[in-house]
């Protein structure tokens, strides 16, 4: 029941620290005769890594994925998949200023009032660095979905800050280095990440993730239903903090003549379900959306308090995302896919 | 890995159906040396419990708790503790129309696609009316930790349709059917849902929870995060298309110099992290939000299917709660007290 | 992780105590689509009641079972089965005697210094009494596995004390209240349970359990084997101190050239694997071994302490098993069959 | 509930094959604050490593572990700690002749059943090379019990074939390549051994476990007993038929007035337990025994089939253990430590 561990049947132990000497995944539970290779992971890993653009960290990290085991020839062999990422970039100077203070809405305080001693080291283990196990598992779980039901699952930025960005094709999703289904809103985003930068500050996003194809009957009635699972797998994601399904909290002032898709021979009129249905799977497109809260380490002056509770101001240089979301739709994509094929897995012990 | 199971050393396991002999949960890894009697578990199951006002659903169930086993001499053992609720008002005449066809928006589509046989008497294992054993087991987690950590655990509705209901105070939440937190709101409340009534119609809701007192340092850093578990358990609850977490999605505008609480020797300035850091709970008021989508079952006619993929026009009578928002705000405490006292287990495995 | 449930795909989670209101289990994991009655629980319960013969405990326990959910119009949903058995002859008093006392060889001292208050009416917790919610489950279990693969669960008593009971015929075995695959012996047997029952005594017994027709496959490569987890439920079961599988202990002096069945065309030649080969079953019969210790309440007194920890006799009346292992067959079967199943599913999940 | 996981709260997620690249684990739950260096670690490793002596495989690995996360300036964190072995000294072509057929006793038929697709390589998954990880993670666990409780665990070979090997004292153990507690049995051992090796053939042996200073308390009633868990673990090792606790199969034969230890205010007189009663610790030695089946890769020529189930003849040669009983004593002991710190946390969950 390791808390560091996603999914129960196809289960993705997460290890390592941000400036720890590597960190990786044993992923556990995939059935043999996948054809994988690193090439698969890497893809994944290259949409996620740092670096790739002036508004996310400068941190260099190839985020170079070894399998270690549970492929034979190129194929799964259903045995443990062991995932190693060599952390190469880590400059750990950067932080030693923070090791005895805490940033206001940064894990170090609550992480010291756990543990007492922890690794500070470009937050440690409450890095977003351990986001890329998560995505290197996660392409595990793409492919084999793909391949045995046809699932595709697609993410992108439907907001940044106070700009919503209207929805306008998936082409332009991996255009452009925010996610955005929008081309024409891309100068827009970048002149505010340019000004949010000069100020030294942080701004939150939202994203939403769609998987397609999913068959109808995945899922629990109680407990762990489908929905729970997924809240459970983007809630655990570094930063968010709100996740809702299909027409989300607008079903507040729904009615129910309103919210509930009608059904026809051809198939779901509306999607407010978001392709879930008590907790089951209902074969309509899945839909999840995610509120991401802007980064705490931000270069803004602000008031906290050191290891004997004494006032101080803090902050943060260093190399970080000033939008954490901005790298987060890859993220988000691999987390719904592990809870997909977890369910898939699920539902074939017990219904067949 | 019960799929009916709720918690990881808290272990709430969830059986029955709506019409089926008896409901009830086995609580497995409450700790001995806890007072308990089912008065303390019935008062929490009476907040719950239909057929109270005219704005739920009219059956008549006393939702009368037996404990089976787990106490001797009124002091938990440290032994399951099985809970057992008859189900006494059942009437599945109502429902023999509704056996061959799908509500739009209801849980029978996806169940009858996942399951091929199931039990359509009231919704079966979908109904609402499972919701009772998780409240029972939520009040033996709610005295726990208030015995031994003196957390508080209270929520509210804090809008009905398109009523937002403003926060007055706590006292006036027990003094009305809505468990709204302001008096003076209720007779526009009780007129829109007579009027709603008399529509034949449902409508959603959002409702509020808060722990208070809860110590800093509960959770995990990746995936079991404290957060992710209460959006697990949330969304896990029957109509609930979105949970949130402090700020939530208004965190998405925020900046980070706005939405991290900075810290003084006297504690958080402000609530924004909603009282978890990292996963971590902070030590802040633990404070969740949920959207309830409107009942699917309602008089209303509307268009669906019958197994035979016919379309057909779906009507329906029964007794059902026309807002099923209005008795979630105990069962959403319940969730809470449940996921807390998981990870207040967990925690003192881990950390002593 | 409830330490009161067995298996993670087919979960029986247990509860209750010997003289408490009522014992039970949720079963949660059941496909859908088995045909499924009280009837066929209660042939199984009737095989371990007690009060049977004169050689088991004389308490009068009719073992009725009710099925409380997850069965509709005689056919499982798929949803969590609730399984209800109600105490009706406790007679406490008996033991009043013994709750500030330690009888040695028995629970209630680790149980003392584990918990601290425990339920010391019958063994409370520790009672035989409660592997009859097991072999409720088992019955499940057996009539899934024997209905989808034909596997077939049977037992016996090999050696009663000093006594080798060796095998005749299956026929036999339910022809006497001892599970003795061989008519003949029955004399001598209950000869010695006589002299046992007047000596105030009890004694030991060993079990064989096997399982024919077990498709080849099942079983994981490291930790959780198919003989890890056979050894798991044996182990867990009331008195056992030992578990082998295959050649068992003897396996300790052969040689490889021995030990390793060969292979034919036909199939294998020999099972000292006793069905498993690498944590993975082979298709040969599953053979498990149980050695029972004798009961540790009998009416010969012996030296103890109290919960002072001072000097005290010892001697336990009340009614009790002299030989637990005379009802042990169909809980071992039963155990079995628990784990057989689970591992189909887990098996299914993976290999599809 | 990854089948390649052990434990529930100290939770060691084993990977890797024997000629894969590496092999390892993520070791998560370990409390922070424990020193820990890679040194700690080896010192166990090196008890275990192959090629020590000319009675076991004579493949050299160093068995060199690299600690990759949760440890920080020799401390852990509580965070997972990720073990890395690398596989050095593989030479695949040894095994080229066996891809197409199945040893008999050995995991490859079974493995073919269930996966079809499979690493052959070494064994794969089932190389005894996989108790590495098992070891290093056991490392920890023993370090912990003994900082923490002062528990210490030892064992030692009792039996090598039909050799008989008495206890004169633990001093012994280490000093020759047995780890038989008897100097002067030892030359008997080598000559036995060594005309083995002429023959191509292996042999079984048997292992005793012994944890001292294990705290009354720890285990669970039913199911997740503290015995049932060991026995899990023990059969989960490579070749393993057999576990015992106490008595073992000798308590078949013992009356009840025999077996049951009495209790004297200065502790308990004997042993028959094992340590446990009830299935939770009591306080005296944890002993438990272990029958290991002799190795199936041997020279003798044995019947088998091929992929095709056509008849064959099958040799082994390649590097092998002609004993792995002999390398069994410190996984055993690993395997001892995992099970009990695993406890040791679940029992600190429940009762503080």
């Amino acid at each position: 029941m390791s808390g560091n561990t996603l999914g129960k049947l196809f289960c993705v132990s997460n290890f390592g620290e941000s400036h720890g000497p590597a960190i990786g995944a044993v992923v556990d539970g995939c059935p043999p005769g996948l054809p994988l290779s690193e090439a698969d992971i890497q893809a994944e890993l290259d949409r996620r890594r740092p670096g790739t653009s002036r508004h996310v960290t400068q941190r260099k990290e190839p985020d170079t994925v070894e399998i270690l085991s549970g492929v034979y020839n190129g194929i799964t062999t259903g045995t443990p998949i062991g995932l190693l990422i060599r952390n190469t970039d880590a400059r750990s100077k950067d932080y030693s200023n923070i090791e005895d203070t805490f940033r206001p809405g940064h894990a170090d305080y609550a992480y010291w009032r756990k543990y007492a001693h922890r690794d500070p080291r470009g937050g440690g283990r409450s890095s977003a660095r351990l986001t890329a196990p998560t995505v290197a598992a996660g392409a595990i779980a793409k492919k084999w979905l793909a391949q045995t039901f046809g699932v595709q699952i697609r993410g992108y930025m439907s907001q940044l800050g106070e700009i919503p960005i209207p929805f306008v094709n998936w082409e332009m999703v991996g255009q452009n280095p925010f996610f955005a289904p929008n081309a024409g809103i891309v100068p827009e985003l970048e002149a505010y990440m340019d000004q949010l930068r000069r100020d030294g500050d942080s701004i939150g996003a939202r994203i939403e993730v769609v998987a397609e194809k999913v068959p109808a009957g995945w899922g629990e009635p109680i407990y762990d239903r489908l929905d729970a699972d997924i809240a459970h797998a983007m809630m655990g994601l570094n930063a968010v903090k709100g996740v809702s399904i299909g027409a989300g909290f607008d079903a507040v002032a729904q009615r129910g003549s309103e919210h509930g898709d009608e059904i026809t021979p051809e198939g779901f009129v509306g999607n407010n379900a978001g392709g879930v249905l008590g907790g089951v799977s209902s074969g309509q497109p899945l839909t999840v959306s995610l509120a991401i809260k802007p980064t705490s380490s931000i270069r803004v002056m602000r008031r906290s308090v050191n290891r004997a509770n004494e006032p101080v101001e803090v902050q943060t240089l260093g190399r970080h995302d000033p939008c954490v979301g901005i790298r987060a739709t890859p993220i988000a994509e691999a987390l719904l896919a592990v809870v997909l094929m977890d369910h898939a897995l699920r539902h074939r012990a017990q219904c067949g």
